[in-house]
């Protein structure tokens, strides 16, 4: 379904090149004046056309709120919130409207609801991602209150490790001027959550951040602390020593990445977010149309070589949605 | 919560030394015959004691069945069982009721609930996962009516690629004479999901199955299609090309993992899970106890080598809950 | 929380005098061509206007729809729409800032927020009922492909039973001469449910149609088939035997109110909903402000008589999403 | 399905005379010395056998908890129970295996799953709400720190208003004579609810009160403060003034029952509860069976003369899991 959380939820509607996109956050805590220029930065993050290597659609993404917050500040009611699609060329998309383009969503949607709006990607088009942007830096706000901040950067595009924007707008050009597209590493770091956040069995926080984390567009693989290192390393390599200082019990290392046994442990919560290559490629590929019929298919529209730059806020968001949620769960059991 | 599912859904219950372990599965559609054998070879997979490379704990891990089947029907009620806690030694565990064992959950359950049930784990341990696999092998049945079928195996330990029972119990083997631990990978394959299984957004189809993945103790990584390599391959590299023959879409290769967009487009859906060595070690480590105290640990009790043996049902039965539940989250649109 | 039904869901927003008020419609099959003249004529019948009886305010509630349809058919995503708030005059209701009108939600709002939207009630205004009707009317959309209708009508007002709309206007306008405010009951009938159809136990179809109705503005009191007469009948008196005809089995009566056990039995469904008055009078009433200072409060800004008239449609929406829901869970579970 | 609650959750199972009955109780907070004594009164409270005019079944409804408790404390992890179906007889129920019960679930619950446990009802049995009432006794040892108490009493049987327990008895022992069964109405006072608990508009108080009533077994109609007398007053008859009092703001009356706009106000919450005669009459009634033939019932197996004497406690229980709901939800969003 369409809302994501438990206690701190966000419904989300929206097509590519249909009216609008948006949201609906409900379970915001009363009494927070809102900082919608920390929203306008979230958004121009994930912004399209900030370089030659994104997507040159150029969006006003001011999104535009309908409830929830009176004279600027949260009344507690659900926050609802729409971005109107004013830059949308649904013409680009007409000769694709019967064609099926190979790894996005086309022929899938088509299977489960016997038609789609073509226009885009309609529902599946990464835009959608930009009401999560909204929703994550109200998140944020709240969760600064609570001394927790998160922060994600790329830490790899495609098979190169990346340490500066320098090295990343390298790779990207490099791959833009072989005329494809490449695939990458959003590392993400949430600083402050105190230990015991998190839900044993099914509720695990990292069960959570998976979830969130691989319902991004493009995402393929989640892991955290030692990841899919550890399924290499021995046992004795990966302790995390207990150690204990001015009475504060904390870790001497961070291999489980700031969770045991589904729950914080106050150490920095680390994970790692893999992404695929865009899927549309600036060069023609084989495919096929609804009637079966073998047919070329080039891209039109506007594309970027690298979804990870514009992924990164994105990320950010839902951890904060993940993080929040988790904390409203754990004292909402805290009586008296 | 301790509750895993949206129409087909298990309730799970149970510490390690305590009564019983047991779940309630809601949801399971009436008017089939329980084939019991079948859940008795799926937890059979799962136990405990098969070799020398795992946990001599011996349990005669036979499920009460108390609620939801009439002779032998399934009602369409909530199914209820137990399995009893028979060859429960909490004695053994009496020496880490204050002490903090590394990479265990002790410490952030302490952290969460002010206190806990020390026992082997308690909740936190990894015996909680029998119940998963009573439930797994239920929707199992179900799924076979639909012509959907699932198969995980070992395709890594440590850091050797598996082929092979006798590569397997090999490498188990080195690494209890190293007297160390090791972690692996467990790979997982479902085939007969129909074209259209998954939500779009926030319940695609990777999504639900990674959250079901990374509840699984010991799990630090999940990815499907190409996973991670996909972040360091070339666009041009991973093109699922369609074709279509007898008037059946289908792709030319499977780098999608079955899904795109979330949903699933009839291939072979293909996921791998990362799981980290077993944290106990058979060797002393430093830890703190409840009071800050620096203190040597010893494990007792009994541990495996190697989580993945046993993880192998876990996964399919994690795999089994999640298909089912999107199949019936579909099946309930198709109005009229 | 602000999101009603599990499969069917509508996630409701907007204050009374904020920028708008709407809803996410999650769940919504496929492939319907929406007919909008039939969702505007839901509304007209709940718009204030309509006679001097009801509230002057003059609201052209025309829904702007943001997603979720192409070409005018449903395409599975959300629906989502808003209704934006033309006609608001928040200046009306300035003097009542402060002031807490009493049966109203203004000191509970204060209470469970520490401040509130005042306008007009804000969120807790019958405004957002028109979200209510909106969705509602999408639902009987998807009803009447399955053979189900709704009908509900006034069947008391104040202390007289109502037969027909020249009864209704009648004694609406001896309250409104007598310058008070009256309740009424609202009779709801639900034709062509299959028998089937509910859940035992929590899920049972008057449970979800209690706190369906319950949750409308002004209802203090829920009954279904004989309802709160039943308590005072014997059990010879109230008993509906089964009979059978060309192989169909039916009831001789319908005490039981088209419900057994919580599970539809083909019969139609009957239920009835209680209004209290409305709790605007249109005279001064004695009251507190927020520091506790005792105050007189008069009546500004647009009221009914009468809640009744524009609860009807609010009562065969709210049985809409209900009913459409409970069949759409029953539906999920029809394996194979 | 079989879950009721958000955050205060009970999973619920079993039928009449399968194996056992019981419940899973997830979102219990942790270190709470669990007061046994008292669920046994509440149950021995709800047991058959207690008179003459009370099913003679008499069952030792000792709930054998499995987990979620340890050294008499609660962990914060569920707390499973099951209470065995000691003292079933099937064989009083084999001549109903093909005939539908008039006013039962007996034919719904074929219609619904195409057969039944028809042994005592089933699922459908009464004696199920032996689990809300653990789950509810529970609840309370939770509420009683917040310092919040429930009380219900029975306030009607058949026609008579009801002041002392004498005074059932004898209207009991009347319906018993004269070879009938009876209804009757079960109120119930919430006192120590904070103003602020209840959600707007779909998590009303009311609406949660309504859904949770309504599922138990035979009530047939629900109401909050003046309930279907408010349809019959008119608006000046039943305000309730605000004043203040050493700066407390309160009522002066309380036709509002408690809750204004869906959220509680501070005064006792007071409601309602209408129960249909029991079912199942000392005499034989006209009926089909299976197949459609036409048939004679005689009631066998054991049953009251009237629900609410047992009622009562399952009403209070109900509530509790209620109010403790909403408390958590509204205590989740305290932030910072």
């Amino acid at each position: 379904m369409n809302t994501f959380g438990t206690l701190f939820r966000l419904t989300d509607f929206g097509e590519s090149h249909g009216p609008a996109i948006g949201g609906v956050v409900d379970g915001m805590p009363a009494g927070i004046r809102v900082d919608f220029d920390r929203i306008r930065q979230m958004l121009a993050r994930r912004s399209p056309g900030s370089s030659a290597n994104v997507s040159a659609r150029r969006e006003n993404d001011e999104p535009e709120f309908m409830s929830g917050i009176f004279e600027g500040v949260t009344t507690g009611t659900p926050i609802a919130f729409r971005i109107v699609n004013r830059d949308a060329r649904p013409e680009d998309y007409e000769a694709m409207r019967d064609k099926y383009r190979p790894n996005h969503a086309d022929y899938t949607y088509d299977a489960k609801y016997g038609f789609r709006d073509h226009r885009g990607g309609g529902r599946a088009s990464a835009r959608e991602t930009a009401v999560r942007v909204v929703a994550g830096a109200l998140a944020m706000q709240v969760l600064e209150k609570l001394g927790v901040s998160i922060h994600a950067f790329p830490s790899a595009a495609g098979n190169e490790a990346i340490d500066s924007d320098a090295d990343l707008q390298r790779v990207l050009e490099k791959a833009r001027k072989a005329g494809d597209t490449i695939g990458g590493i959003v590392t993400c770091v949430v600083k402050g959550v105190p230990a015991g956040i998190g839900e044993p069995v099914f509720g695990k926080l990292q069960s959570m951040l998976a979830m969130a984390m691989m319902s991004i567009n493009a995402a393929k693989g989640f892991e955290y602390g030692d990841g899919f290192r550890a399924a290499e390393m021995r046992g004795s390599e990966c302790v995390d020593e207990f150690c204990c200082e001015n009475g504060k019990v904390y870790c001497r290392s961070n291999h489980s990445g700031g969770i045991q046994g589904g729950i914080s442990n106050g150490e920095d919560i680390i994970m790692r977010v893999a992404f695929k290559p865009i899927a549309t490629l600036p060069r023609p590929v084989h495919t096929v149309d609804r009637n079966g019929n073998e047919c070329v298919l080039e891209a039109r529209g506007r594309h970027d070589v690298c979804v990870i730059p514009r992924a990164v806020p994105v990320v950010e968001s839902m951890a904060a949605l993940c993080i929040l949620d988790a904390i409203m769960l754990h004292r909402s059991r805290l009586i008296p």
